[in-house]
């Protein structure tokens, strides 16, 4: 069946498989010392155009940001994101697993707000009881958001700044981080993040590799210490770290990731058009690969018959917002006959 | 200076500390097992009605939240809780720090709606990623809540059916039980908690002791295993339990709890009148201890000069809400000063 | 260089790579639903004969060791494993990181004698203060043990009858589960493991797999409740479980789990000989594919320039405890070259 | 019944309770910032002889443990602590409760030995995997230990030699600071703690006091960041503070501590030419308020008629090792009753 449920329901890219394959005859190191571990981090320090990062592969979404936060908080801080965010409530309660509070200001279409950031402080900072509080140690954002969304430049750089004054962390969720940068909508490249936070990750996941998150402190100088051992005591350090090594090697290798994560933003534009012409409402306007469209529930019964796709959430009792997915594997044939099935 | 501050800026009621005076020359034993913390358990069984019920006691609002929200939950459970109760916000990350999510809902004056509750349910049941989400094992309630309202008879009865159909546990946090009960808008007695939730406790810090509050298991076969050990674990056993069982003692003989109690809400009226006559909005509408009214900047710096209360939170540019707190310590006389500053 | 290090330093087996590839177009299902988990939990099913057990994937042994050890605990149990288990000292604090303290028996090259366990819980049963103690949850052994040695079938049916007639969870993990089920020295299958304990690994990433453990709850009615969200609390759902699921599926079909386990046991024992023909002390003796030898540190220098293989710690001040490996993916051309480099 | 089972099985000293009763009726300001707790702190301060110290007043033994531990760590670091010290065996897994391993070192009648510190240092820095293992971050010693036995001056000035040569932070545990000060066989005061240990903590408790715990900061330019709101996510902060503030108040005036905890040293004295003339083989030579003594089963039994001890734990099949302790509150009139019993 045609399926548009989520960019990680395919294998891994042609080239990322041809790789793991190329490699498999060769005995390595292990727990990251691997040699295309070495090689990955190397290219992706390229494409960041700084040789002063400090790179760590890891393995999904849930488990890098359990890890990342919880190395660079102290045991009592808490972190802060907008209540849409995946760490607000799709970690099944990972973060606070790791003892630390999620304190969420309000989503303005998966995005923070700074007025909101600001306002949070200035009553954190006028409440007499503040000591009585969770302390606040980072500031989390998901580029793009959870709903497809995008931070300009601008807005980056302002949290940042504010980040910066207030000492707290900027980590950037980077689930779907290709998939942002190559909307037409972004106005910044990877090179800026490296800048712009102090911490974000690449994901491998949902963008051509069968598995693998890539860390990235912005500045090797500051990287948590131990890190190599939280990892370990987060349950996340891979033996045969061969596996991300070389799966992140292909990706990072003739600028395979954001080629392939260019195709998901094609096929976007025109699953968005066709989503527009079959006269649905879009529940917001997103310029990367999830489009949201709120469809009356009768129609929901009738398309689910010939497409998957992902009910959102209820949106009133007669119509659903429901999400549809392209990604690197999307293809010209699977938008063409959503096309016919919409818009016959 | 007047001190409306809070409710636990005295000493120990008079009789409380008189037993502590009595009974200190003669030896006892530990953790709990003092003949003092066995007589106040069988009183505090008398005054609820029941034989059933398993007690403990601790030592301050927050280690009791913690310990009894830990005991009753699995480690990936979470609590849901309104976004002003007291375990979401004042008590620095204690619920995490055990691993557990604070799901927050909309405060009512304080109060949880059960209509937001079903609402929270109907679409946790119709998630399809809820197994993705932290999992719902208990409802917490403030009785009365952080804004001093109070929740009716039925509305308990319901929230505990709702529970029950569900396999929540029900914890009713009574910092300041006694303020709750004694107020004239209260239409149930202690005997009626015990029968709809599952654990409550029962505030001495703020009623009379110097420090202390009961926990009540409602039935004596769910008490969570091993209860005894997690106590220990949080840091909460007293090596010298004839401390609490002593006050608890005093406490519940003679109805002195609840008669101290009363004095606060008789207090409270006359503050709450005088407030009135002020001409000071109030925040809302509280029927026990704690009164919420709003105040001109400029009138609340004058007041502070010659009355100690708390700024709550800034209402707006120019204007602070701001609460006054009788106790079961409050004199006439401290009364009869307020009005002469107010009503001059 | 000739490479005895370990048993996860090359790729995957040919025929669980081909698998991959072969599927690689196909589009699934995830987070566990893809069909390859299906089938490759229903060829585990039949390998251990019954339909009664519960399957999950996971992908590596502190992940596994963490998840499992978390889920069937309650927050304040502990798990008793010997003082050389890996969780005991090699997963850097991850069972605390939820919790857990691990109460250390001493090691008996590396396995458990229930006589030590009957006399901690004859200690435990007689202690005065045992509730200030933290309370014994599970039982962890490792089999074969981290020493390579392995426990018999009486053996394991005694501490899981101790297990059962103290409620303790029997946790049995299997990192290395094949090479301890193909040696000569073992005397019962999978199957008897299904009937003899709580739940167990099947450990793939040292025997075929880039990654992945299969955990087999061995009453389906048993398993932790919520044991989804508990993995994805952990950080440990794979999206693209589909990585798990198709190599699991190939290492169950056609009994190549257990066939390229004995490949190795094959050449440990050619190994073994090799060592005692060298003059070598063994450590101790162990049957399976982990051999421990004590060589004086001299001879350890001049042996390095030509094999990799690890230092387990040191004997004493002139020689050292090594560690040689042989794997399902070692050749008869690596045991040749050893050969003649030890027996020139 | 004559009474020798521990040290805190008394009320309060008559002049910690006088001093209670004298300041019940003042109004304080709360949660660390009364009038009392202020010059408690002032008077310890100038007993050890520096105003650099950073003071707050806990409640309890676990409680202060696991909530020093648990500021001065990182979230993956452990503690290091002999296997008979309090936190590894009798706090319920408090410590691990926060996430961090208790590293054993083995007891020498209580004492940790430097020589096994630095040999689990060579093994940790010799250790190829020793990141895959817990980092230690603190020592952890008691003073006086479980056992009764004392540490010397230079004991621990090597001990903090050496943690501070590796950055550990050094942590004595006070709980029976005064009777271990006391001793005759102590060649130091309290002022030499604080220039010889990172944080300790002086137990009110077991010395007089009806609950309270100071712990000391020896530096308060490094007291943990945010200790404070640490406190309070441990559930450790009490409301009225003027409890702990005006029991430590009394204690350190007019040298009362340690005049009390003398009394017991003196008592200790009588009682160990008791039970050495009453033929009684000692566990271990005690200089302070425990005595451990190895007494016939039969003996305990009949004994047991008369006077109330602990059971320590059981010495072989036949004897007990006992534990007699003497108290602040310890009067020459059960000395000498106990003589009668055991020497008629």
């Amino acid at each position: 069946m045609l399926n548009f449920e989520s960019d990680y329901n395919n294998g891994a890219h042609p080239l990322v498989l041809q790789h793991l394959i190329q490699t498999n005859d060769t005995q390595s190191l292990t727990y990251g010392f691997d040699i295309w571990s070495q090689q990955a981090k190397q290219k992706i320090k390229q494409v960041c155009q700084s040789d002063n990062l400090d790179i760590y592969f890891l393995c999904g979404g849930t488990q890098t940001n359990a890890t990342v936060i919880d190395a660079c908080l102290r045991n009592y801080q808490a972190v802060i994101s907008v209540d849409t965010g995946h760490i607000a409530v799709h970690e099944a309660g990972a973060i606070e697993a790791s003892g630390h509070k999620v304190i969420t200001l309000p989503s303005h279409d998966g995005k923070m707000d700074i007025e909101d950031l600001k306002e949070f402080f200035y009553a954190f900072d006028n409440d007499e009881s503040k000591d009585h509080t969770a302390q606040p140690g980072m500031v989390y954002l998901t580029f793009p958001t959870e709903l497809g969304t995008l931070y300009s430049k601008k807005e980056i750089e302002d949290i940042y700044s504010l980040c910066k004054s207030r000492k707290l962390t900027l980590f950037i969720d980077g689930a779907r981080l290709g998939y942002g940068l190559m909307s037409e909508n972004c106005d910044f490249d990877i090179a800026f993040l490296k800048d712009n936070c102090d911490v974000f990750y690449i994901g491998g996941t949902k963008t051509g590799a069968l598995c693998g998150e890539a860390v990235v402190f912005c500045d090797k100088n500051k990287t948590p210490e131990c890190f190599f051992s939280i990892i370990k005591r987060h349950g996340a350090l891979l033996a045969k770290s061969r596996l991300t090594g070389v799966q992140f090697d292909a990706l990072f290798t003739d600028n395979l990731y954001f080629n392939i994560a260019k195709n998901a933003i094609d096929k976007a534009k025109e699953l968005k058009s066709i989503l527009q012409q079959a006269g649905f409402e879009f529940y917001l306007n997103s310029p990367t690969n999830q489009q949201f469209v709120i469809i009356p529930n009768e129609k929901v019964k009738e398309l689910e018959k010939q497409v998957i796709f992902t009910h959102w959430f209820a949106y009133d009792k007669k119509s659903t917002v429901c999400r549809f997915v392209t990604s690197w594997a999307t293809t010209q044939k699977e938008i063409d006959e959503l096309r016919k099935i919409l818009l016959k």
